[in-house]
């Protein structure tokens, strides 16, 4: 299977890739670093990938910037981030990169929690996820020889330590890379998969 | 009560207008009618009117442009046309009106119910509307002297008239409405008011 892993260096993409069996080839697309390059909120930055990369079995998104903190205190700048990275960057990977996906594959976003179980300062950062959850569900509708999911990442435990938080009730990187597994099996198609995983999933 | 009612000329804006009680002070703005005229994607426009008007008791949107078609065939345009104008427009009502409001007073914006029940050809309107209701319910969490909700419309008969489809299952303009009175009640606040309207509301 061959994986195009946009977001690899992020704390949950490295432990995606270490999640994805041996068997896998996992092109690293990161930022600044990995096997390819990409700003996601430039278009023609992704058309170079996918024409770089050639087809694919799975596209898998860690990967989207968008601002925290108070509404009071957002600016023009911390929306329009959201919206052209974390949100329009990853709508673009399937609008670019559908073709790129071979008949049976599967291209996996991220959005997050907050989209539903929101707190202080998510203002921006839930409207991008609710944007992004909304848009998978519709999508999917029209896809026919691709499959589409989006995971709903927690607060994830080692960004947490990173951020001085309490880790207690965050999940781990390795538990939240069982979602995206959870995404490519062949079952689930427009779905919106929650951490903690339940044990019906 | 005075209620700003933006996208008053419009079929639910209309009949929202006639459902208010008659001891309300409508000021009606549209994009080209009403008593003021606003390009929702402006916000000097915005920032302007509310200069004008001066303190409410209550902004209605019934507002906001978003492109309908197949996701193949939508453009780089057309998702922003939803994203500039229903989405952050909206969103700027309440980033920039929600100092024009009184205390205990209350701001409503207008989702659509494509959101969590998509169609084919919804993609780009699902996900601004999917957008605008994580929105309101994280941004609630931050405004305590206003409150915030959203009505997230089903198809409205008259519209679906208009447009030549079958109105069988659509929900009159005037029982659309009632969504926009109900979400001024003082129980309500980072509230997704659904369409019809069930016994339990």
């Amino acid at each position: 299977m061959k994986v195009l892993l946009i977001g690899a260096s992020g704390t949950i993409g490295q432990a995606v890739t270490d999640a994805l069996s041996s068997d896998c080839e996992v092109i690293r697309v990161g930022h600044r670093s990995g096997d390819h390059q990409v700003d996601l909120s430039q278009p023609d930055q992704l058309r170079a990938l996918f024409a770089d990369v050639g087809p694919v079995d799975a596209i898998i998104s860690t990967a989207g910037q968008a601002s925290f903190g108070p509404l009071a205190q957002l600016s023009d700048d911390a929306f329009e981030l959201g919206l052209n990275n974390k949100l329009m960057g990853q709508v673009n990977l399937v609008r670019l990169g559908r073709a790129s996906v071979r008949p049976g594959g599967v291209i996996v976003l991220t959005s997050g929690i907050l989209s539903r179980h929101p707190m202080p300062g998510s203002s921006a950062i839930a409207m991008v996820n609710g944007a992004l959850e909304s848009f998978v569900k519709a999508a999917a509708l029209e896809l026919d020889d691709v499959r589409l999911n989006v995971v709903a990442p927690a607060f994830v435990k080692e960004t947490m330590v990173q951020m001085g938080m309490d880790p207690t009730h965050g999940i781990s990187a390795a538990d939240t890379a069982k979602a995206y597994l959870r995404a490519l099996e062949p079952d689930l198609h427009g779905a919106i998969i929650d951490l903690p995983l339940d044990a019906a999933q």
